[in-house]
Parts: structure tokens; C-alpha cells; sequence
């Protein structure tokens, strides 16, 4: 884990072509002349480098991490160690959501560097969200991974004892959770450099927020639930930039933000990055309703995504839930069954709370501070894109002070439904 | 950390006093010639090996884990890693609550082995609550340790990368913590080959308890708690027997399970084992009322060991909360102060309502368990006993499954006190 950071250097397409060449395994998988293979850097994220090489027989993707974060420069520095974490997480998420995440094909941990299967002809999912197309297989994708990463980490799967180690082995991670832990739970709701918003249209609802006390408590509830919960191995980052889709598969990438947290953070993602997609959706529109079957597809995905995701997580429960939570033997007989189902019952419904919470969390953040999503920034027009951002943002407000008025998912959808004409009095 | 199995032994008399001699500022220390030096075996714990060694200038204590648990022998293992884990603890205490635990002397890893100040004339306190004892000034001291040693390792202190260290660090000790699941959040509720009660007297309360499906969720909900919420570096074992006293000092001894927990374990330990003292003592008069003081005095201590730890972990956040948690700059100004007070405010009620939990778990592993205390043990009338014990039993079954009926500690004395006389069905 500990890098000797004089074996790390940069793998620009030169050198990157010279060590993949000198890796047998990958030199086949490629076929044909080294000089000939293509590279292209498409990194379009945050923080890497990513390659795709292409052979006559076939393409890898290429990852590596610099010692800084991309977006912003030398100036922010970043640990490799990152790289670490990310194929420790992608391991685990490979082996209990097998085929749902990119097949790991080499990793170098002295360079940070990560070879996996190239995913063609897949895209970012943001971006077909953003072009209004549906995705039939994504509910039951999307769940599986959730439930059988969060479950199978989780102290209702796992002793104590290993439960302990994976909190251990996730630990030096904490540069990355101190990203989330200021860029969602503290710069939003506060005066940051690196904030900001559709100006000068949101900059009266930029300054309520910063004013909203009730907001500040339950942002700092959510931050502390974020930071001493260690519930089970999130992804960390599970928003649809993280999603590689075609109509019929999907592939769960980039978990270099794992770490021991609270699962409603990951479910809570996934939810927050299609109800963004909902509002952004009138921003994209040509003419009025063109959309109207991708925005019923998307709410209607809000709502299975955590109905089949709580299904299947209770499912795995009553079936597998051999971990130290919760003993078996506290629960004999027909009246224990049942009193452990009721348990059950309010466990999903306290992490529900919580991932309406967090999900808040998430659409502020990507309103307000300072990593923004396509889904919003592609509407050209700025005063529409602040109409989409502010009726998110109304949303986002109520489910974050009020998560446990939110006693279903049909509540979320229909609060939704109802802002989608609202319009807001917007500043400038 | 990991230790050389081969370097370790078991240092008996006479291979302690030849290793001490070995050690020139414990052989000043100690004086005079190591032959006369005088060696006695004390512990009367469950686990190790003690030693008490006195030369002609001064005395030592020496404690050595055995690689099992003493109370059962080998066929019980358990790790000598847990002497690095209580080192580790021990030493972090004492820069935090200096002069409320033992000073450490000597630490030798392989031998699984600590030298520590002689306590010296101090006796465990829970000695002098079954002799009727007060001690004056052991709220402040246990309040000041308390509130400290949780404060200063939480979020509310601690970055968020301080704090994942603080957990990886103490992530090891899970065989320690094993004992603690088991003992206290698992087997009492359920028929378990090491439970023990005051038979045949408790028979039908120890049935109701194994079939008492609100106290099973409530308990379980506890173990989840305790295993899945690293809120700050706990003692672990904190009851009346690893506490030293004189009337004038307090010493807090042997934190071996120490590990990152729910800060309510900790405040509940030492609330539950006065009250079971304040129950126990009626077993212990030999005239009507003789014990009535102490007994208030008791009952006076609960209160206000709640009501200075809180007030001083509030008075530690006010003034040194510069943890990742509620940062400030979400608060400014006068509105903001306020409402982070009253979230302050809202915080310790939830760590009350957790402590009234966790106080109820140690009470009942205590009279159903395979640990039992002297408070009780030592009532030899076996019926008187169970009177005794019953009307704990009483209390904490109240206070585990409605924890959030009791508001104020006041609650949970006036239920004690109400409790006193109350003469429970026994069973043969």
C-alpha cells in the first residue's frame, strides 16, 4: 500500500505503450505490433489519466492516478494511495457483483496504475440520461450491485471480526472522503472559493442556503452519519458519471471514494443523479412534452431502484444473514420470525430516511459547489438551467430537514411531479 | 504489533524478578537487592497474570496477558495482542486524563507485558461499595476522564483522517470486542452454556428474558450499535472493577478492550454498576436502613456522574470542538450559535438515551452472564440475592426496551427508587 514514490512517473502514451508491451498477458489480449496499438487519453473525470489502447485483437482501458487532482492542478495534491483503494474496492465489487463492474485485468501499485476490460460500445450513462434515452436493464443492475456490495460488507453478512478489517484495510483512504466531506457536506452551505452556481440567477437562493440553519444541522448530521458510520463498503462516488450503460448492460466503474460508510450514501447517489436528470430533462427539451416518456421512465426508475434494491437487500438478509448483527438465535420460533421481519422492516426504513438525506446532500452539492453535472450544464440557456437547478434544489431542501416526512419512495416522486412547473423567482 | 509467538513466555516469579533486575530504572526504582525484592501474584481479573513487586525504595504492578482467557484456561484462547491494544489505550488516557490512570512504566510488546505505577493504598472500587463505602470526589474524576478521553477522540475533535487512523489502529482488538458481543449483547438472551444465575430463584425471569422478543430487537439494535459505530476511543470495560480508589483518588485501570466504539458504553458502565451497587446493598445490611446514606449517596452519584459528564463534554465542544463535525463556519453569527447549541443539546440527548441502553445491557450480562459481580455475589443468602437482583433486572429491562422514555437521569433514580422495596415473584 505504502508507494515508494521515486518507482512512480507518469505513463504518458510513449512509456504507457513500453510497459504494456513488456506485459505478456496484455500483449496478446492487444495482438499485433506494440507501435502499432492506438492510445488515446480520454480521461474526462476529475482526477486521472485514462487510456484506451487498441490491438488488432482487442482493447483495454488504462487508469492511472496523479499525484494531484486534474481538475484543479499541482496546486491540490492527492494521494496515490488512492489507486490502492480503488482495485482493493473493484476486487470485492467483482467478486460479489460478478459482471457488473469491468473485469481487472493488471494493476501496478508502485505506478497506481489499473489495466481493465475496455467497455464497448458503452457510454457514460449521464450522458444518455442527458439525451433522454431509457435504460430497461439499469433497475435491476444497479440493485444487484447495491445490494450484494452493501449486504455482503455489512455487519448482518460478515462477523465483527471481519467487518473490523475491511474498516482497517479502507481506513488511509481519508483524502478522498475529506473531498466529500467538504465539497458535499460543508462548502455548499458556506462562503468557498471554489463554490458556485448559475449566476446571478440562484445567487439569492445560494445565499438562503448559506442562512438556512435548519439546513446546517441537518447537513452536519448527514456529514457525521458520513464520517463515523461505517455500515459497509460503499462505492463512494455512485452518481451516473460512474456508470458505463448500453440499453441492455451496465458496468459500475471508478470506486476510488470507497470506504466503510453508510449505504444510504451510495443508494442515496443513484437516486439523486436520476432526479437531476428529471429536472434537467424540461432544459433539454426542443418542444414541449418531446420528453414526456424519458421523465415518466426516470421517476418511475427512482421508485424501483429502491423498491428492487430494498427487495433484494431483505432478501439477502433472510437468506444469508449470518453476519453478527442481528443473531438468529435471539429470533427462534414463529414469534421470533416474525419480530425479526418487523426488524427488518425498520431497519430499511431507517436507511430509507437516511438515503433521502443523503440523496439531498448530493443534488445540492452538484448546484452549488464545485463539481458540476452535464446533466445541468448542458442547458445553454442559463435562466432555464437555473429554473431546472432551483426546483431540484426545492426538493433537495425538504427531503434534507424533513427526510422522515418521506415515509415511501412515491412520496420523493410525487414532491417531484409537483415542482416540475413550479416556477421559481429567480435573482438578477 | 504482531508478535513473535516464540519470544513469548510466561514470566513467573522468578523470570520476572530476573527481566526486572535487567531493567535499570525500574531496579532503582525498586532498591535494594532484586533477591529480596518481593513478588506476589494479584490478579483477581479474568484474564491475566498481575504482579505486585516491591524493593526497599519502591513497588511496581506487572501485568502479562496470558495467550487465554485466565478465568477458563487454554481452552479458551485469546490473543496477547490485546496487552498492545491496552498499552496503546493506556498511553493515549494518560495524555488525555493525566493522573486519572496508572503511570506507565515499561512495555515489552513479545512479552505481551506492562510495569505500571503502584496503586498503592487504592483498592478496587466496587470493593468499597459492597463495604458501604463513599468516595467524594469520584464523580469529578470519573466525569473528567470520561468526558475527556470521548471528547478528544471523536469527530467533534479529531479530523476525519485522525480519527480513521484512531479506528484502524484499535481495529485489531476484535477478539476483545468478541467477548464483549457475546457476553453481553448475545448470550444471556438465549440458552447459553456459560450463563449462570441464582438458581432456582431466577429461573422464570431468566425464561422470560430468553423469550422477550422487544428486549431481543432492543438489545440487537445495542450490538449493532456497538459494533458499527466507532464514535470515539472507548475504555471498553469500564465498571467499578477496573477503578482504583482511595477517598481522595480515582485510578482508571485496565483498558484492554479498548477499541473505537458508541460513547454510551462507556458512560453506561459506570451507571449501570452504581446502580447495581444501590440494589446489591440491601443484601448487604445486617440492620434495617444502616446502609440508607450510602444508598443515597449512590443513587446521588448516578445523577450527577450524568449530569458532569455532560456538562463538561459541553464545555469541552463549546470551547474546543475543532473536529471535522459541526465545523463552525456552518454557525456563524448569533442565529447560528444558537442553533448549534441547541443541536449540541440535541446530540447529548441522543447519547443519553444510547447510555440508558447500554447501562441496561451491562446490568443484565451481570446477573444472567458468565461475569458476575461481588456487588451481588457477595450476598450469601441466595434468596436475598435474587431480590436483589431481580429488582435490577426490573429497572434495566424498563430501560432497554423504552430507553427513550427516560428523559432525564432523574428518570432512571427515581425508577431505582422506586424499585428498592419491591418484592418480586422468585421462582422455586
Amino acid at each position: 500500500m505504502t508507494q515508494e514514490r521515486e518507482d512512480y512517473r507518469i505513463l504518458h502514451e510513449a512509456a504507457l505503450r513500453d510497459y504494456l508491451a513488456g506485459l505478456p498477458d496484455l500483449k496478446t489480449l492487444l495482438g499485433g505490433d506494440p507501435a502499432h496499438w492506438a492510445i488515446t487519453e480520454v480521461g474526462d473525470g476529475n482526477l486521472n489519466l485514462v487510456f484506451i489502447v487498441k490491438g488488432t485483437n482487442g482493447g483495454i482501458a488504462v487508469k492511472q492516478a496523479l499525484p494531484y487532482v486534474r481538475l484543479v492542478g499541482e496546486s491540490w495534491p492527492l494521494p496515490l494511495s488512492r489507486a490502492h483503494y480503488e482495485y482493493l474496492a473493484l476486487s470485492k465489487q467483482a467478486e460479489l457483483a460478478s459482471g457488473l463492474v469491468p473485469a481487472l485485468l493488471h494493476h501496478n501499485e508502485a505506478l497506481a496504475l489499473t489495466v481493465m476490460e475496455l467497455l464497448e460500445p458503452h457510454i457514460i450513462m449521464r450522458k444518455g440520461l442527458v439525451a433522454g434515452t431509457q435504460y430497461p436493464g439499469f433497475v435491476d443492475d444497479i440493485t444487484t450491485f447495491m445490494a450484494r456490495t452493501l449486504f455482503f460488507t455489512s455487519d448482518l453478512a460478515l462477523s465483527a471480526a471481519e467487518k473490523k478489517e475491511g474498516i482497517a484495510a479502507f481506513a488511509g483512504n481519508h483524502a478522498l472522503c475529506k473531498i466529500t466531506e467538504d465539497l458535499i457536506f460543508t462548502d455548499p452551505y458556506r462562503i468557498a472559493e471554489q463554490n458556485r452556481w448559475t449566476a446571478p440567477y440562484l445567487d439569492g437562493l445560494a445565499a438562503e442556503l448559506r442562512d438556512d440553519m435548519d439546513l446546517h444541522v441537518a447537513i452536519s448530521r448527514l456529514k457525521l452519519k458520513f464520517m463515523a458510520s461505517p455500515e459497509a463498503l460503499l462505492h463512494g462516488d455512485l452518481h451516473t458519471g460512474s456508470i458505463m450503460v448500453t440499453e441492455s448492460q451496465t458496468r459500475v466503474i471508478d470506486p476510488e471514494f470507497a470506504f466503510y460508510g453508510p449505504m444510504g450514501f451510495d443508494v442515496g447517489a443513484v437516486l439523486a443523479n436520476l432526479l437531476m436528470a428529471y429536472f434537467a430533462s424540461a432544459g433539454h427539451e426542443r418542444a414541449p412534452g418531446e420528453r414526456a416518456a424519458f421523465e415518466a421512465w426516470v421517476l418511475q426508475t427512482v421508485e424501483t431502484v429502491w423498491s428492487e434494491f430494498a427487495r433484494k437487500f431483505l432478501e439477502l438478509w433472510r437468506a444469508q444473514g449470518t453476519g453478527d448483527a442481528y443473531p438468529i438465535s435471539l429470533f427462534a420460533g414463529e414469534k421470533g420470525a416474525a419480530r425479526l421481519e418487523a426488524e427488518r422492516q425498520a431497519y430499511m426504513q431507517r436507511l430509507f430516511t437516511e438515503t433521502v438525506g443523503f440523496a439531498a446532500a448530493k443534488i445540492i452539492r452538484r448546484i452549488f459547489g464545485l463539481a458540476h453535472n452535464i446533466d445541468f450544464e448542458l442547458i445553454e440557456d442559463a435562466r432555464k438551467r437555473a429554473v431546472s437547478e432551483a426546483r431540484a434544489v426545492r426538493l433537495a431542501r425538504g427531503m434534507m430537514v424533513e427526510a422522515a416526512a418521506f415515509r415511501v419512495i412515491a412520496d420523493v416522486t410525487g414532491a417531484a411531479r409537483k415542482l416540475k412547473d413550479w416556477q421559481p423567482e429567480l435573482s438578477g
